[in-house]
């Protein structure tokens, strides 16, 4: 069995990209993605699964249609099935995301930012 | 919609006790535990699902049969289900737990390092 430790900050130094999900784990149907995170995102919910949301480095606004959450390293947020949500950071972020394997970063909204998926780091 | 987001170190510090995971969210069936640990745990195994360790603070050594993994703050491991393991923290070590809701601490092992299940913080 492998018995390699999963350091997070060494993944991230692996990649460059803003907005493009690394998968650094699964636990059973369950994802475990870095992304590095700067500017505004496109609007957009996912219609199938919560998302959860962890600040890793920097800090991250989450913007709700009726409110947001703001974010600094160390803070969990999770955003509900359905929720239409705009994740905005003014300076690079680093986040792990957890989700379902499968899940597509721009949810129903499609457009640029659409990254591929699954790709581990 | 609640916005107010999860301060892991917070929620941390509304509890002192050892080996008592503590619910801190919920995406979908999946439960995120923030637990303090020292000392050696017993030998268990979890029969139906993965578990993922993630270190906020401190050293966590998980031990398995064949080996171990050793594990500072910002890394995580996923032990695989079925897989019997016992965590050891010379030191008291802050982890979040991940795995699905219903999961008990000691899985099929039982015994006086069962915690109660489901308790929110």
């Amino acid at each position: 069995m492998n018995h390699d430790a999963i350091n997070l900050r060494d993944k991230l130094a692996l990649f460059p990209e803003h907005w493009s999900p690394r998968v650094v784990a699964e636990m059973n149907d369950v994802q475990f993605k870095l992304a590095k995170l700067q500017g505004e995102f496109v609007w957009h919910a996912h219609a199938d699964t919560d998302e959860v949301f962890i600040v890793i480095d920097g800090e991250l606004a989450i913007e709700f249609r009726d409110g947001e959450v703001r974010l600094v390293a160390g803070e969990m947020f999770v955003v509900p099935k359905g929720v239409e949500h705009r994740p905005v950071a003014t300076e690079e972020c680093c986040v792990m995301l957890v989700e379902p394997r499968g899940v597509v970063n721009t949810g129903d909204a499609g457009g640029a930012y659409t990254a591929a998926n699954d790709i581990w780091v």
